[in-house]
C-alpha cells in the first residue's frame, strides 16, 4: 500500500551545502527534499518535508503529523538530538514510526554527539552516509 | 484577597487525552483548563492559560505575568523540566512563586526524567496524581 | 466504597511543630494527624496514623496494614526516605498502593535528599506543601 | 565435630511464602526453619533461628551469639544487604565465618540491590536459588 | 578597516535591569545596545543588536548575520549557554568569529552554569564585569 | 570501478533466524549472505564472506583482506563490538574503509550495548533496519 | 557554668575490648564512660551515657536529650555515621552542638567510611586517637 | 524426568590445583569433573564437560549445547565473566538456563571482579564454596 | 580615587613571547607589564608586578599586598589555576578583590584546564583575548 | 620518656588571627606556638615549629625532622591537604608518626576540602576544635 | 645463571612495520624477533617467541611456559592490554615475572588505552620507546 | 653527534636510599647520578643533574635547560607527577624532548597514582625497573 512519508530536519540543516562542507558535504537541502520526493512519488505514496530552527514548530508539525495520517517519519534532529526531551516526546505523543538520520558519522565527533535522545525510540539509526542516509530511510520505509 | 493565578504547560500537554494514555489518562487540556478556572473563579480569582510547545513563547508569557501582575503560577513544564535553564531563569526572573505539575509520577520513569531545573526554586512539587494535580495545587495556592 | 486509610510518619515527625520551624512549620504532628482523621472520617472512612523513629517499628506496621486491611497508605518517611531499601521492601511487599509527603521542599535541601528509595514505587510525591501535603494526598485517595 | 548454626533473616522475610510470590516463590519462613532445624539436627548439629525487621535487634542477635558459641552463620539480610553498614561491622566484629543468601537472583533486579555491604566479608554467597540456597549453604557448613 | 559587529542576546536579557538586580546590575539591555551601538559607530563600524527568548530565533539571526557579512558576533547566550547544541552550531555553521560575554561571574553560582557548550569553539571568554563585558568585548574586536 | 568487498559477521550471528526472533528475525544468515552475493555480483564487484565465533580469527580474516585488496568491509562484530580493542585496531591497522552494522536497534537495549569501539573509526554506522541493513550498507557501497 | 553532657554511642560499641581489638584496642566502653564521667563530674558538669545498636533507640534519646537540658553531646555513630540521615536529622531537629568522635582513623579503612553523614553538621571531629577522643572532646566541650 | 546437563568452565581453570591455591584450593579441575559426572550419572542424567582458553571454543560449545537438547548448563566463565558480551549473547541466544559458579567470593577481590555480564541472565549464582559449587549448582539442577 | 594595583603572574609566564606562541603570542612578559604601568600611572594609579614559578612566592606576594594596601589584584596564575588550594586561600585570606585572567581561551584546551579553583571567587574572568585581557582587567578596575 | 616534637604549619596559616576570623578565630600563630612550646616544655619534652607558604620547604623541613630525631609531627597542611602528594611522600619518607589538625571543619566547607591525602598514612585527624586542636594532639602524643 | 625468556606479542603486532608506522614505526616483528634472540643468546639465555590474535593461544603459550621453565616474560599485550582479565589471570596463574612493553606512548592516545589489567600485576611497564622497548626489558632481566 | 642530556629529580628523591627501601631499593641518588653522568660522558655527551623538593626550583631549571641548549631530559617528577599542571607547562614550553621515569611501578600503588600529567607529552615512559630505568632512558636517548 502506499505510504504518507514526512521528512523532518531540524536546526541548521538550512545550511545544507554551506556549512562546514568538509563534515556535511556540498548537496544542499533543496537538492535532498527533491530526490527523496522523487523516490517517494514513484513508489506512489505521499511526501511532505519540512525544516526548522525552532524546536517548537518541529513540534508542531509532528503533531500535525497525526491529523495528515503519516504512515513514517524519517528525521535528522540537528543539533536537538542530544538536548530535546521535547522533541522525543512529540514523536513518542503522536505514536508514529521513525528513522533518525545523521549525515555525518557522530561517533567520531564530540563526546556530547554520541547520546541521542531519540535514538531509544527510534525505529532504526543511520549515520555517516552522508544525505543518502535521507534516501536510504525513506526506501526501507517504502517496501516495508 | 482574590488571588491572580496562571496555569502555564510545556510542550506535547496540547496532546493531552490522545498521547499515550496509559500513562497521561483521558481528559483533555481543555477539561483541565475548564475545571481549573471554575475553581479560581469560584473563590473570586483571576485566571490566564496558557500552552505552547515552544520554550521562547513560554519564556515570553511568564514576562508578561509580571505585567499581569500573576500571583502564582502553576506550571507542567512537559519535557522542558529536564532540560531548560532558560525557562528556569524566567521563573527566577519574574520573581514569581510557582509550584511544578507532573500528570505522572517521574520516579516510575526514564532516569533523565528523574532530574528537574525547576524543582530547586518551586515553592513544592506534586506528581502522579494525574489532572488531578493542577486543581490540588491551584487550591491549596488560593487558600495561602 | 469508603476507603480503610493509615497515615505513616518516619523518624524525627514527633518533632512536629519544635524542630526547625523554619523548614517544617509550627504544626504539631497531633494537629495533622487530627484533622486528617476528620477529614477521613467525613468521608466515612477508617483511619489510623502511625509514628516511629524505628524502621523496624514502621516495617512492623506495615505488615499489620495487610491484616488490618487497609486500602491506602500515605507515608512522609522521614530520613529513612533516603536510606532503606527495606521499608521500600515492606510496602511493595503488602501490595498496597501508597503517597508518599515530604512537608519541605526536598529538592531545595542538600543532594542527598533528592533521592528517593521510595519514589519509583509509590502513586504519586507531594513535597513543599507543608503539612498540607497529608490532607491533599488522603482528600485526593477518598475519591479515587 | 557437630557444629553449632545459626539462620539470620532481616526484614521482611516473615512476609515469605505470601510476598511477591513471582519473585519469592510460596514457601515460608517457618517451612523453612522447619526443613533446614531438620537438616542440622540429622547432622547432629545445634541450630537457631532468627527473623526480624529490626537491624538492632539482629545485631544484638549476633553480639548474642557470640556468647552461644555459634560456629557458623547463615543469613539473608533483606534489605539491610544494600544499606547496613552496622550489620556488617556486627558480623566482622564477633568473627564468626557467615554465608550470606539471597532468595532471587539480585542481579536481575534494580541496580541498588547490585551491592552488598556484606559480601566482601562472607564466606561464600548464593543467590537465585530459592529456599534451597539457605539448605545449600547449611549443608556446606555442615560438611567443613 | 572598519568592521560589521553584531550583538546577540539570548532568554531573559530583555529583563536586565529589572531582573534579580543583586546579580546583574540595574542597566537594562536598552542602555547596553545604546552605549555599544555608540563604541562601534565611533570607530566606523556597523553596528545591529538583537535579543530573543526563542533559541530559533537566535539561531535565524545568526544564519542571516552570514547574508549580512558580519565580521564579529558579541554573543551573551543567557540560559542557552548550557543546554543548546544547536546555537553552537549555528555560530560554527556560519564561521564567523565570536566572544561569549556573561554579566555575572557564573562560576560563583549553580554547578549547571559552569560548563558552556559554546566557549570551546567562543574566540574568547568574558564573565563578571557586569553590563561592561560587552563593551569590552566589542573594543577588543575593533581594534583586531 | 567494480569494488572488492568482504562482509564479516562476528559472534553468534550464526544462529541468526534460530535466536531470540523477536529481535533479529527470522532470516538466516545464510539467506542475507546470498542475497548481498547476488547485488555485489550483479553490480560487477566482487564479494567474499566470514563468520566466527572468534576474535582472533576475526582478526586474521581481516589481516588477510589487505592481501585480497578488499576495498571495503561491511561488519556486523555482534557481541564483539562492546569489548574489542583488538578488533578495532585490526581495523585501523589494514586502512579499509568500513561500515558497521547492527540488526537491532542496539540504542533500545542494555546500556552496555549504547558503546562501540568500532564506530569512532566506521565511514558509517546502520543498526535497527533488521538484515536489510547489510544490503543498505552495500549498495551504497558500490555506489561510491 | 557547669554543663550537661551526653555521651552516645551506636552500633557495635558495646564490644568495644572485645571487637577487632587491632583496630579498636582493649578498653571496654565500660571503662570509657566511667572515665568521661570522671572528667565531667570533676569539672563540676552533669553526665548521662547510653549506647544502642538501634537507630530508633538512639534517635528517641537524642529527643530526650532536648527535654534533660543537655548543653552538649559526644557521639560515636559505628557504623550508622556513613548510613543515617535520620540520626542527622535528630540531631539537627534538636539543635544540641555535638562533637563526632571515631575511634579508628576511618581514613585507613574502606572507602565507604570515609563518608560521613553528621560531620557536615557536627561542631568538629576527631578520629583515630583511640579512646582518648572521647576524653579530648569532653575536656574541650567543658573548657568552652 | 532425567536431565542433560553441560558443565562449562573458562580460560585458567585448567590450572585448577595448581594456580593460586590460597585462592582457588587443591582440587583439580578433572577431580571436580570426575565427581560432577557421578553425582549427574547417579541420577540418571547425561553430563558433558568442557574447558576451553578460548572464548570462541566457549560460544561454539554452547551453541553445540542446543543440538545436543542440553536442559541446563552450568559455568565457570573465569576472566570472560567481567568482559564477554558475546559469550552473555551465547547463552541468551540458546536459550538453556544456567547457573554461574565461581570457585572464590569474588566480592573479596578487585572491584573489576565485582561485575559480571552474565549473572543478569543467570538463574542464579555461587561464590566462594570452593569447588563445591559446581556440584551444589548440579544437585540443585537435578532436583528442579 | 587613585587605585593601587598588582599584577601577578604564575608558572611559566616568564616564557612569554618564547613559549609555544601559536598559543600564546609573540608579545614578552616585559611588554605586557610595561604597558599595564603605563595605563595605570595614567590614570594616577599605583601599580606594581611580580612574577614567579613557585606557589610559595606568589603567596608571600599576596599577603604583602595587604601591607601594602593594595586595593585590587590582576592575576594569571598559570598552571596552579586548575591545582592550588593554597593560592585561593591566599587571595580569600587577604581580602582583596581580584580579576583572573588567561591568554589563551582555556576552554579550547585540555579538560583539566577547564576547572579553575580560583574562579569561584575572583571577581571576574576574561580567557582568550591574549594579553589584551590584563589591559582589559585593570582598565575595569581604575573606572570602579 | 621525654618526646621530640615538631609543629608544621603549612600554607596561610602565618595569617592566623588576621585571615577570615570568622572561620578561623583570632588567636595568631604566635600565641599558639608559644602555647604549645610551654606544654611540650613543661612535659620535659623537645619542640620545634615552623610555618611556610612553600611546599618545597615543608618537605625540607620534613626530611630535616629526621636528621633532628623527631619523635612525632603535628601538622596542619593548609591548602596542601588537598592537593599535595609530595607532601604525603615526604611524611611516609621519613617515617615519623605524625597527627593532621585543622582548625575549621572542613567538612561544612567545600567539596574539595573534604579529601586529604595525609590523613590515610596519619595516626589521627582532628578538625573544628579551633588552635585547640594543637594542644589536643600534642598532650595525646606526650602521654603515648 | 642463564635465563629462560619468552617473548610474547599479542593481536595486530604480526602488522608490525605495515600497520600505522606513524604510530609503530618500520621495522617488522621478525626483526624484533631476531634482535632479541641474538641479545640473548649472547647471554647465554635460552630463548622463544609467540605471536597471536587469539587471546586463547596467548593463554595456551603462557600455562605452556610454566611447564617449559621459563623465568620471564616479555609481552606486549596488543588491544589485549585493556580488555582482557583472562590474559592477567593466566600470567597470574602460572607465577612468572613479566614486563610490559607498548611500542607507542599509549598515555598519548585515546582515553581507553590508559588502562591495562596486566600494569598492575607487572614487574615494570615500557612505553614509548618504539621496538626498543622489547630489548630494554630483556638486557634488564637478563642482568636481574 | 654528541648529546647534551639533563636528568631531573622531583620531591623526595634526596631520600633515594633511605625511604621506604622495600619500594625505592638501596641505592642513594647519588650513586644513580654518578652512573648516568658515566655512560653520557662515554658516549662524549654533556650531562648535567638537579634535584628539588620544591616545584618552582624544577621549573626555573627547566626553563634554563632551554638556555644550555640541552638535547633531552630525563625526569622522575615523584609526587608532582600526579599534580602539576606548571611542570608540564614547563616542559612543553621549552619544547625539550623527555622521558618520564618511575623507580616503582607505580601501577601496583595507591589510585591517584595511576594518573601523571606528564605522561601525555612525555616520548616514553618506564616504571618498575628501579634506578635503572633512568639509565634505560639515558641510553636509549643516546643512540636516537
Amino acid at each position: 500500500m502506499a505510504k504518507n512519508i514526512l521528512l523532518l530536519n531540524g536546526p541548521n540543516l538550512n545550511l545544507l551545502g554551506s556549512r562546514e562542507p568538509h563534515i556535511y558535504g556540498k548537496t544542499t537541502l533543496d537538492n535532498v527534499v527533491s530526490s527523496i520526493r522523487a523516490v517517494v512519488e514513484a513508489a506512489g505514496g505521499k511526501f511532505a518535508s519540512f525544516q526548522s530552527n525552532h524546536e517548537g514548530d518541529l513540534i508542531d508539525r509532528i503533531h500535525q503529523a497525526k491529523q495528515d495520517k503519516v504512515d513514517l517519519i524519517v528525521i535528522n534532529p540537528g543539533g536537538l538530538t542530544h538536548t530535546s526531551v521535547s522533541l522525543r516526546d512529540a514523536l513518542s505523543g503522536v505514536n508514529i514510526p521513525f528513522y533518525e538520520v545523521h549525515i555525518s558519522n557522530i561517533h567520531q565527533r564530540e563526546p556530547f554527539r554520541h547520546h541521542s535522545y531519540l535514538s531509544p525510540i527510534a525505529e532504526g539509526v543511520i549515520c555517516g552516509f552522508g544525505t543518502d542516509g535521507y534516501r536510504m530511510a525513506v526506501e526501507f520505509a517504502l517496501k516495508h
